[in-house]
């Protein structure tokens, strides 16, 4: 944010803020039929489609501190994490809404900031925005974006499709985007002691930007599709691994075992976890915010993944009667339980 | 809400919250191929068919005010202002996201309240609740609506199609809404002043129920298909008439003429107008809140719509350069300016 200008909201007031502010945007869809500027956006997808549509509320405090995330990051992240959901239904996105809440505390050009993060993602991943609404808050900004995304109907993937012997499968790595919050929080906790002190995040580039600027599996669900895998259930990673294959477990009625070795921890997020004696596993396992894709696929299907060089097989499906466990390097057995990020921790 | 009774949220935790909050709506509409428990929900139109999008934010102490809103009203409201979007494009609504943020001061039972008047809204309108998202907040609530509905292409109404000469319609009255959040913000004034004050609402239930429990047009939406007339364009109004119809004029690149003896305001909202010292044209003018339509025809589609006992000719579209005035009832022409609600107060 440049210190020389700063533009007050009110000086523009509510139609002309968003004006200036989704002006920048072009449509790069021909399924938008309608974009920003009346009672409600149009969209129409090719017959036979499915519209897959999901939404998520994020609020500074409690889903964001802005004392280290940068604005531009923080619009980018919050079409991201949108973006991964439409993915996990093995979905394209194609259009989102942003609304948002703002005090007085911000300027116009922190919000032109916010849009450009915004406007960074839907470059990306080719949507439109189409829509939102804009308004004052009396303390503190709210983010509230909704994506849609279009697939065939006989591609989607929903949570519930697994089978007991479907392997499962995880994209990238676990982890580092826990990580990466806890480098940030701590640097935030030094500078609150001594504000002369610089931020020391040499060579964390890897971990902080996991958890600054994450990405969705586009790539994946690309590839998924031209190695014909149709994946027979699918969720991202936003709560961590535990929760979220639980999720997956729960939704199909089935249980998991999961190996501990085969769980992909990149060499940063490794080396950091030890530095804050964590132990990098459940890290892994309940950190969330990876956005990575959990998915199960038939036994048939291991072949045509097993050299892909960014997927694991980390375990695979069971009787529920059996449980979720976690088989540990040592052989033991452990069940798995949702310790993921709670959006109401107990007070 | 009962007083014997208070769930802390932390109890059940996200997921067990959403089950609690969602499992007594049921899905109405085959288009709805998934609601909620997914990464995304599902929709699916027929061929052919536009899909129409918007959304809303409310914010606690800006959109609205607990002290005299109660949670139920406050469902119902924020579902029935996105329905009023969806029908302002002539379509139908058929599903609707929810997502709120709420701080630890709200019980379950409190939530159930509010989902009790969403769930009303949902079965009178007939949407299906597909999904949304549960956050705790630092402070206050926060409820995003989206609404998703349906039309053929053809029968979209846009705010850009308005023709000059065309004739101004609007629905209902207007300036009632304004009205009864004055009565409340009054009531709520004495009580703080005075705790053991019984709020004094009587025979002011029309304009405390147009504030606090408005409806969106279905009625005039679907009548509108049976009398065979397309709107040229259509807004509703939520900001106030002057600030909606120069919408429809700005869009339309036309100017307006508005009588003031046709604009339509109730026995109630007149009375409690002159009681309050305020212009009752005025509250029509720039209250908001009325949700009704506001829709321009064709002079043929006359005819049609003069004996329809809800529905207005206030004035009609002119020539851009001849601007947008409101013509008195002494016959003095005044420019219409745009002081509707404004989501950025100046400081």
């Amino acid at each position: 944010m440049s210190a020389e200008q700063r533009t007050e909201i009110s000086e523009l007031g509510e139609f002309g803020l968003i004006r200036r502010l989704t002006e920048p945007f072009t449509v790069q869809h021909p399924s938008t039929v309608l974009a920003v500027g009346d009672d409600a956006a149009v969209i129409q997808y090719e017959a036979g489609r499915h519209t897959v549509i999901t939404t998520d509320l994020l609020l500074e405090g409690i889903h964001f501190d802005l004392m280290y995330v940068p604005l531009k990051h923080l619009g980018y992240k919050a079409v991201v994490v949108n973006l991964s959901d439409v993915y996990a239904m093995n979905a394209v996105p194609r259009q989102i809404t942003v609304s948002i809440g703002v005090s007085n505390r911000f300027s116009v050009e922190a919000l032109e900031e916010l849009y450009e993060g915004i406007r960074a993602a839907c470059k990306k991943y080719q949507v439109d925005l189409i829509g939102g609404d804009t308004s004052s808050s009396v303390k503190g900004m709210v983010i509230s974006v909704t994506a849609i995304g279009e697939t065939d109907a006989n591609r989607l993937v929903r949570r519930s499709g697994a089978s007991v012997n479907e392997l499962i499968c995880v994209t990238g790595d676990l982890g580092a985007a826990y990580l990466g919050l806890q480098l940030l929080e701590r640097e935030k906790r030094l500078f609150l002691e001594n504000p002369k002190l610089k931020p020391d995040l040499e060579g964390q580039a890897y971990v902080v930007g996991r958890q600054l600027k994450p990405e969705a599996r586009r790539d994946v669900i690309a590839w998924l599709q031209q190695a014909g895998i149709l994946p027979t259930s699918m969720i991202d990673v936003s709560d961590g691994l535990s929760s979220d294959v639980l999720h997956l477990c729960q939704a199909s009625g089935t249980g998991c075992k999961l190996y501990e070795e085969k769980i992909p921890v990149s060499d940063d997020a490794y080396a950091l976890a030890l530095k804050f004696h964590l132990d990098p596993i459940t890290c892994a396992l309940s950190g969330g915010e990876d956005y990575e894709l959990l998915f199960t696929i038939r036994q048939q299907d291991y072949e045509k993944i097993q050299n892909h060089p960014d997927i694991s097989v980390i375990g695979h499906m069971q009787e529920a009667a059996a449980g979720s466990v976690l088989i540990t390097k040592s052989g033991k057995e452990h069940p798995l339980t949702a310790l993921g990020w709670n959006a109401f921790p107990k007070a």
